[in-house]
């Protein structure tokens, strides 16, 4: 582990479209120090382009369904529109970010997703990252914007997860680097009670995630993201928060938000916290 | 110069509409030996999708007048579609492409122009290209893939001339590299008479430009196109040619196409035609 620690964070779609928190996050993202990596999303923006384009956005499951014309709706804004404006503005906060997709740079090879009860058209789930590109383009102080988009090597582009993107870069560089993955979003992280706050879940351990699943306390969008947020976890990123777009400025300190917790260290937090109630 | 050659190709928006043309230009590109660098255009494809969203497509002199829509919509095809097309068509030819923007790496920093008689709106004039960037991302062996847009530093980007980017990246990397500069296009070169192939002009000097532009001989995009050639043939680089699409798969032999003369070149050719006239 020589190389110095790497920041991945990934923003959602829902904050690009508020203005006050996207600025803000922007100004924390280009002070965070050290080697850092963004992976943003786009949905929304895509969905509403489209309808001016005549092109009707086809969801199963919140996941987008990607034939011909989609596939080039999300390259024009994804890897256009958001991605190249998030790229200026890091720019003029004095990030050298450099925008990319998977293709670029040969960054992450993908499968196409074979048809099985749906057929998610023209979308790739990730084969491998290339460290040795990320590590150039760190290396020469460069930070990665990535595009939710992929290739498969042979010339298809492919549509892919943002979350899961996140995920696969943040796994393959804990391999070298001490790797730390925030996944920042428009609410302060997992909640017990959707829509109300204070029912934020501080820490959250795969056991307990799989026991407020199942009695059906997560769902939605949540539950791909926190799957993800779990192998990252497992794959030996040291560090993985769940938490809202304006709290990534204290990420040194305490950072509000769902801290995940290896089954592990649950264990020794429980033990901990038994030790505490008997003395 | 201790740094190795550089290969700089613009491929004009033409060549993106004519598939088995594009197809053969890339099979070319890739196989071209050492560094190299692609700038594209893509204006035509910009109109068409443009139309579709209700954007009107107005034009000055053959350059685009760039309102805020009219740079969203840019920025999504320039950018987004048919950047990553291009890099993902070169990686499954294993050339390692990287699709950038002037903004990317803070690459190419440009002024907003002025308005004049036209207000050409967010419209571009580079004013720097980043050498230590493009070093380092073709000492990591990778192709960037230039879409033309730049930005100013401040968060706004701008739309930009492809040849004058493609001119500028050469003229600044000419100072550290042996740099070489190819326009491509749908025509084989300069013609002395447009719509007649036999009247390609092999060598061109600027001063016989400027006699041919003063009897009328050369209009329309030929104009910025042989302006921007000139200028980087004066900042230093070795060779400028400006010829079809599918002639650079023969560059390091005779390229068909027009090559541009530094005067004094063109000199020492009037003389060397007059020697063997005279013996």
């Amino acid at each position: 582990m020589s190389a110095s620690p790497l920041t991945v964070v990934k923003i959602g779609g829902a904050v690009l479209d508020r203005e006050s928190m996207l600025e803000g996050f922007l100004d924390d993202f280009a002070a965070l120090p050290g080697s850092k990596l963004l992976v943003h999303g786009g949905g929304a923006q895509a969905s509403r382009i489209g309808a001016r384009m005549g092109i009707e956005a086809r969801m199963h499951r919140g996941r987008r369904i990607t034939d011909a014309a989609t596939l080039e709706l999300v390259l024009m804004v994804y890897a256009g529109l958001i991605n190249k404006r998030l790229v200026a503005a890091l720019q003029s906060r004095a990030c050298n970010a450099l925008g990319l997709t998977g293709a670029d740079g040969n960054l992450i090879t993908a499968r196409r997703r074979q048809p099985a009860d749906v057929d998610f058209g023209l979308v790739g789930d990730p084969r491998e990252c290339n460290a040795a590109a990320l590590d150039a383009l760190l290396q020469a102080d460069m930070t990665p914007v990535l595009a939710p988009l992929t290739h498969d090597g042979a010339g298809a582009l492919l549509n892919t997860n943002a979350d899961t993107i996140a995920a696969e870069l943040a796994s393959t560089m804990a391999a070298t680097r001490p790797t730390r993955l925030y996944y920042c979003f428009e609410l302060p992280g997992v909640m017990a009670e959707p829509r109300q706050p204070d029912s934020l879940i501080a820490d959250l351990s795969e056991r307990d995630y799989h026991a407020l699943r199942a009695r059906g306390g997560i769902g939605g969008g949540m539950l791909p993201k926190l799957h993800n947020a779990f192998q990252a976890l497992k794959a030996g990123v040291k560090d993985v928060v769940i938490c809202c777009a304006d709290a990534i400025g204290s990420l040194d300190q305490d950072v509000v938000g769902t801290r995940l917790l290896r089954d592990t260290d649950s264990d020794c937090k429980q033990s901990a916290r038994e030790q505490d109630e008997q003395t």
